[in-house]
């Protein structure tokens, strides 16, 4: 058929919005010339009229040349009103591999058409979802065989997937052996077939079928989110989260790499915790969405580097200690039975690649989402948690480091500190003057100074305050000239607000419950804001520059917390506060990339290749960039005090040995 | 160093027996002067001393126009004094990554320090065996990581596999990444290796190793057989075999596709228990050979196709009824694991191919064993069973059928009928005038009429006849003139070992016990001869021959058969009596080639490709062959009244409608 494309008599095809063009014989279906034109245009079943992802459109009109009319097409016949019995076919849609080119036409392919497409998805913050999954289905009819002809199931299945569909070479998973023969049986020699990377056999199924979905889980110390999504169609059909059951072997990763080292053989044990969550959840997730778990044929996974290990079976120790050794800087793919998950036998678990010691598998898919390597301009895209991970850079060049930040923007070692929740304090207004507050608490949307705030809080009361809630408090302090640079909470003689508190002052957030900030919880958000902010400026240091252009903050944190109020209390460097936002979820949503394309596979890969790793721990200039970063906003030459406050010689001295006695110096903070 | 090769001022060095020649720069390491000629010698180590696999012996004087001289290489150091200490290193001997070329030499490569290696073993019926297995060791040490540097244990590793190797690419087993990191540390960042098709990293130990052992398994209906080898040198370390716990599903192949076809489902229950056995067999072996089951890298698996498809888990229904589908006529490759084999974790099993629905792995690897397509000479090979299978041919056309012999060969449905088993009767002679019988009975050198018999098998006594013993009994009777060629036992007046036994007559082999051949017993014997005469005959028939050069009779009843006797009952066509012979335990040997040797199973691959099927059950001339064949020796046309015996019109007719009701009325036959 290829050679008769050339022919001048024949009938003109093109094809939008690809553009290709080319002449095809009379007769030939749209679905032969897209393929031989090299058009993408997906399809299940072959060209059998029974799956319906070949639709097109015609364009009527003259388009680039090309005269189009309705009659060029062949009419719609018995293939196509099956479809449209069974199915809902536009009236302006015609399967493309029913209808064939009688004369010139313009055919316009859908999105959704395509097998690798882009599609636009309001649950994730990405501008188009590619939708070009590892793995796909095929629909075969096996020819019956010849008696006395002797081949084998496996190789009629082949056979059958070169001759329909050009698959070579293939290898068959030998669980697919096990069902081969009762599949081609109870499907009367018809099939459907799961094929990965368009190389291995991984499934069969009796007949035509066209359900495939995935899972992609974001595994986080405290919570662990999963998506379940249509492979086929991009779309999300459900999210779940929990807690990480690992919590009992330890609050912080560190507590559960000890639990390891003490108890040899124990990442077993917390293996085998987090496997049971994550089936768990791909149960509930499955049982929400109305998906069978069998029909489940694909996983991502992303996760921190401890969780990331323990997820996969790997002993975590040595990514407690120095030198913070990952197994593979690589991502990995493996079978998902050899992760003990409940899902069809062939399904395939694909972990995005790890990309240091302390920067994991959700800082690249965050970088994946967020994706700022396509751009010229500079962008800082931090995810907050016990530990900060950084990510600073643009299409030239990428930074990654790693900040002990702590958990106090979690709320914990915080007096009145508890993680954002129901009933937590999350926003606060300090009146300069009285020095009254009034406070927002999540669950409810009022301001406490609001009528009907009481009632609209009833069913959790005033909890305690989270991370926004302290931050917001703290700057607000600053803002009313109650809190120094320094962060010490001053006297504020007349005012009930500020109490003393030991040889301290504190601050009475709230009555009823009592809530207040004590100089303690101000140097606890002070040291892990400078943890922060330290490895920001050294990323800085490193690229060079001393102005970011785009600022994004991940994760849970990253959603509570307001721009503004980061900047104020000197979290983020300046920037324009039309350029800060959000990154929501964003390693949920790049494991949600990854599940649905093999070219967002290539690419978190290749950045991941790229990205420089910085030691902060090593850095001989993170300590000084550390107590410049203890200053509210920042910059301890302007608060000279600060020096002193925070236990470091109160006059810089460049030289090489006063610079090693403030590390050293400096290095007992670490571990107060 | 390669360029270095044709400075016409170097050393010269030539290799043995390869022939491989060239010089060498000065001080060059005689495993180098090989690798860059391209002589293979072995090494774990990578040229460090340690593992003794590259030694090589100088010859001296001249050769080939080389004169050699001891001084020509370099002393004896400190890296072959250590080895010697350790290890024994025989004087001639030198370690090839130590020594080096300082004048011209020639060195001959012991075949023990060959990768790819022939070996000769007297318990296996092959000239020699070939050594270069799936699974291969390689050390190496890893340099210390750099501090701040951040790569992977894999990648490091990775790297050294390249560096000292030049393996590449290599994909890593998930399951080794879960130990690695601590192998490393435990070797101190040295490591062996193991590795798969070199492509696949699938085990790492710490430090240095050189045990690497396989099992090859032959799975039959009725005994399980399975063979410990060493990888590197294709030692066989133990045998032992065991009953197939299979047989309280069913007796016979059959009758356990039933209890399948009647209990859905139960494919999984057989298949539990033979991999139960499986494993005891892998434990007893290991025990007695004093090998870690976790030392076992590779295993091999051959049976018929029923047993084959049971140990990996598929449906074996399909084989149970016509077009008796294979799942695959291909090799399978697939991790132990998913066999439940408790081996190492990353060893990998390797399933021969099967033939066809009744042609097994276990006859794709007796034709690796006899090599019958690398011979002009065309061979037959009979693998006598429940069913017979039958390979005939030569290098140019190989030709291969199954024949329902039924279990009369195995001594079953006969009067006193057994197995080879101590106590059975094996051998008979009888004399042609007084028709008393003297016999050989099986865990007794002696024949009955010797002194000391009855004290020989004193322990079991005489329990009944085993199939070698009832043949020679019925060709004895034949040659005395008792039994006619149509197979009738005739009265013998005057003789009380022929008695009555109803209407028809019986031979008394034995009285003390008594045992005795009746006809029912001689008609058992002939269909089960004529079934698998009528197979040979028409594979014969379709290769257009009417002369065989060479008869193999493998399996347990080949080794008891003699040649004499299964010619004499027209069981195999005339033939040069010295070249028919036992095959012995065929299959299995062919599963220890294919464990020990990739290019066998390269081999066997190509020529189960080749080989025709021949089904026997829908060939035309099938019943026509079996009906000449239930003569003794054979050919119906000589014995007239033979059809007559088996029910068949008593004239030949060639035409199509004659031979039509022919068939008819044979098929009747097949299920009386």
């Amino acid at each position: 058929m290829r050679h008769a494309l050339s022919e001048p008599n024949h009938p003109q095809i093109v094809f939008t919005p690809s553009g290709r063009r080319g002449r095809v014989s009379p007769g030939t279906t749209v679905l032969d010339a897209a393929r031989n034109l090299g058009v993408d245009i997906d399809s299940i079943c072959g060209g059998r009229g029974i799956c319906g992802r070949c639709q097109v459109e015609i364009s009527p009109g003259t388009f680039v040349g090309v005269d189009t009319d309705e009659s060029h097409l062949s009419p719609i016949g018995s293939t196509e009103e099956s479809y449209a019995d069974r199915k809902d076919l536009a009236k302006t849609r015609r399967l493309s591999c029913a209808a064939t080119v009688l004369g010139d036409v313009a055919i316009e392919v859908p999105a959704m058409s395509r097998v690798h497409k882009q599609v636009v998805r309001k649950e994730v913050h990405v501008e188009a979802l590619h939708v070009d999954p590892a793995v796909r289905l095929y629909y075969v009819e096996l020819p019956d065989p010849a008696l006395g002809a002797t081949i084998g199931d496996r190789e009629r299945l082949l056979a059958a997937l070169l001759a329909e569909w050009g698959l070579s070479p293939l290898s068959v998973d030998p669980h697919v052996l096990r069902g081969l023969h009762r599949a081609i049986t109870d499907g009367e020699g018809s099939l459907t077939v799961a094929i990965h990377d368009e190389a291995q056999v991984t499934a069969v199924w009796p007949g035509f079928r066209e359900l495939a979905y995935g899972v992609a889980f974001d595994v986080g110390s405290t919570t662990v989110a999963g998506h379940l999504a249509d492979l086929s169609t991009g779309e999300i059909l459900a999210s779940a989260g929990t807690m990480n059951p690992q919590i009992r072997f330890g609050e912080d990763l560190m507590s559960r790499v000890s639990y390891v080292m003490m108890n040899p053989g124990g990442e077993h044990e917390l293996t085998r915790a987090i496997r049971e969550t994550l089936n768990q959840l791909i149960e509930q997730l499955c049982a929400g969405a109305g998906v069978e778990t069998s029909d489940i044929l694909e996983l991502t996974l992303v996760g921190n580097p401890i969780m990331h290990h323990l997820v996969l079976g790997i002993d975590p120790t040595p990514l407690g200690t120095a030198p913070f050794t990952l197994a593979t800087t690589e991502s990995i793919r493996m079978p998902a039975v050899e992760l003990d998950f409940g899902v069809n036998a062939g399904a395939r678990v694909y972990a995005l690649p790890c990309i240091a010691g302390h920067v994991g598998a959700d800082t690249a898919a965050c970088i994946l989402a967020e994706r700022p390597h396509r751009d010229e301009r500079v962008q800082l895209l931090v995810d907050v948690g016990t530990n900060a991970e950084i990510v600073l850079g643009n299409s030239h060049r990428l930074l990654a480091a790693s900040s002990p930040t702590g958990p106090a923007f979690e709320g914990a070692q915080i007096s009145n500190g508890q993680r954002a929740a129901p009933g937590a304090v999350e926003r606060a207004r300090i009146d300069p003057e009285t020095l009254e507050a009034r406070v927002k608490v999540i669950g409810s949307e009022l301001w406490s100074d609001e009528n009907g705030f009481a009632e609209s809080i009833s069913t959790t009361g005033v909890t305690g305050v989270c991370g926004s809630g302290i931050i917001e408090t703290v700057v607000e302090l600053y803002l009313a000239g109650v809190l120094s640079a320094a962060g010490v909470i001053e006297a504020r003689p007349g005012s009930d607000r500020i109490i003393a508190d030991g040889r301290t002052f504190a601050y009475v957030l709230m009555d009823e419950p009592r809530l207040l900030v004590t100089q303690n919880d101000v140097r606890a958000i002070q040291l892990a804001k400078a943890a922060l902010r330290a490895g920001v400026q050294l990323l800085m240091d490193r690229l060079g520059i001393t102005q970011i252009d785009e600022i994004r903050l991940a994760g849970a944190f990253g959603s509570h917390i307001d721009g503004q109020y980061a900047m104020t209390l000197g979290l983020i460097p300046d920037c324009d506060l039309g350029s800060v936002r959000s990154a929501g979820n964003a390693a949920g949503v790049g494991a949600l990339m990854a599940l649905l394309s093999v070219e967002e596979r290539a690419e978190v890969e290749r950045v991941v290749r790229t990205v420089e790793k910085v030691e902060t721990a090593i850095e001989k200039r993170f300590q000084e960039r550390f107590v410049e970063a203890m200053a509210i906003p920042h910059t301890s030459d302007r608060y000279p005090n600060l020096r002193r406050v925070v236990g470091l010689p109160t006059t810089p001295d460049p030289t090489r040995s006063d610079s090693r006695r403030r590390r050293r110096t400096g290095a007992s903070r670490e571990n107060p």
